[in-house]
């Protein structure tokens, strides 16, 4: 057993796109390990687009790497020394190991996988992509059969895992993808119905046009992966009550466009895990008789106040209206005849 | 009885603000009625900033107003005839009469109303203004006690009811209003904690600046009324889990900035009713065994597909992790050591 290991650190905070200028490799000493500890040689690392956010120190839900630190990331590989019960020399484990060709982690935040499936599938479709993936479907996509789903980065391991989902709960699913390698690849690997190639579209009205003319029912459910183009594309698709997990908005993780508010709003969503939720009430109608034998009682007991601002006659309604819309009135408008 | 009415028609279709000169007043005879029809004698007529969309021929969630239609809206009026079972000359309703003097209309559009609650609450407080606000908190909002509410147009009929449904629910309630007046009324009448003056503050992050200091524990639930610059204010305040019941978007009913994404996204949001989910798999690690023991089997089985993008060595990991931001791998992208 060496007693030396190699690790990538964090140099320094990348700004747009990394350079490899902002990673260092360093070899050091193996740390000693402590009771309860594992020593794990890594055999299997993971890449993974969220790592980025991880890169910058803007407040996000995890906490940035510290400059000089080993990059954040999970990996697979064997135990060569062990202090923690149920640990053993040899045993294949996975773990957030970092950027590194050994890690010391507490046994705790190990895992122990099987010999049987391929050790990489940890890393992807056995782990946090998957997990992901089918976590986000079943939580928020809400998939019905016969509905239709548009996956953004679909050849990715979120996104593959997605479809195939989707297409055994019976939906159809549409890729969208860049270039015609990974289109063909969505619908003949992955199984979707349709795959659209994003490179093929130059801006958002030319990509919504190819994304209308394979869903010619509209989109249940998009699965956002990436913001940007595809975004703007799809919202206008969206069928009345439909549904969107936001897991990613990998188009603007190296920054957006000057002046542009929209990655702001998206962003908080994704980081801030955002319910969002378009209320059109002539959908609720039946709950009225609930809502009046709650409230008016209140109203009649003076529990609620209620403030009307009394406009007289028809012939200045609009004129009314027009003042309304620019907050001219205080309290619930009415007119009076 | 008179035998002649009076309506305001849409004249044509408004640009940006609407102008006086897009409605007509019009008088003409009143329509016979039909069996299992009702006419009634409006007495008062409700404006509602959701109108402004119906004189819009864009395509939305409800059909536009016809050119030379009665303008859409609710009134609440007194039968002078009828033809229907269970309306009598006298009695008070309330029904879609549109922006006119009289209305004859179906007695299964028509509600009666009880003679000892002002007549004009049917279209406030206990009308859709204030279904709205019980509805869209309850489904939407999901209040706890102890958690904080901020309301844009917070004097509003939806707004001033949502503050004070979610204060005595126990919430700590912020408004957002337009001018010193309306705020001193949201604090005094409608009981709200705080409330800030959006016209005091020129830009978003003024703005911001303003909420964050009147939210010390962050935001909870924003209940969106306006878009615009307090959606960009409040946004980053936003606590993990938040809801955001999205209801209009006044700021941006008469026409948005040339250039800003934003208002075509969140208006799907609004008339598409879509639920919008942010997720970050880091909050789901306890649904991980449910996910193994589903998925596993599959994929040991063959019947879910995966696809691995190799990459080797330590060395070169930043360059691939570059390479994986801008699509150049494909399939999950993997570091073998």
């Amino acid at each position: 057993m060496t007693d030396q290991m190699k690790r990538i650190a964090l140099a320094r905070r990348p700004e747009g796109v990394p350079a490899p200028q902002d990673f260092s490799i360093e070899t050091m000493d193996i740390p000693a390990i402590k009771a309860g500890e594992v020593l794990v040689r890594v055999s299997c690392l993971s890449l993974d687009p969220y790592m980025r956010g991880r890169m910058s120190d803007a407040p996000s839900y995890a906490p940035s790497v510290d400059l000089g630190a080993t990059m954040t990331g999970q990996g697979v590989g064997r135990v060569v020394a062990s202090k923690a019960d149920g640990f053993a020399v040899g045993d294949l484990v996975t773990g957030m190991t970092g950027w590194a060709d050994h890690a010391v982690l507490p046994a705790a935040e190990l895992r122990k996988l099987p010999e049987d499936i391929p050790e990489s599938t940890a890393l992807g479709v056995l782990g946090m992509p998957g997990f992901t993936a089918w976590t986000g479907l079943r939580k928020y996509g809400l998939p019905k059969a016969g509905e239709t789903l548009v996956v953004a980065s679909a050849t990715g391991p979120v996104g593959s895992m997605v479809g195939q989902l989707a297409k055994a709960a019976g939906l159809r699913t549409i890729a969208i993808a860049g270039g015609p390698e990974k289109c063909a690849l969505a619908v003949e690997t992955f199984g979707f119905d349709a795959a659209i190639d994003h490179k093929a579209h130059d801006d958002a009205a030319s990509l919504r046009a190819a994304i209308a003319a394979a869903t010619p029912d509209g989109v249940d459910i998009y699965w956002e992966n990436v913001g940007g183009k595809v975004l703007e594309a799809v919202m206008p698709l969206m069928n009345v009550g439909g549904r969107i997990p936001v897991c990613g908005m990998i188009a603007w993780y190296n920054g957006a466009e000057a002046g542009d508010k929209l990655p702001l709003i998206w962003r908080s969503v994704l980081t801030k895990r955002l319910s969002v939720n378009g209320l059109i009430i002539f959908d609720h109608w039946d709950d009225f008789p609930d809502f009046l034998s709650d409230v008016a009682p209140k109203v009649a007991a003076g529990d609620i106040a209620y403030l009307e601002d009394i406009a007289h006659g028809l012939d200045d309604m609009p004129q009314t209206f027009i003042s309304m819309l620019t907050g001219g009135n205080t309290g619930k408008q009415i007119v009076k005849l």
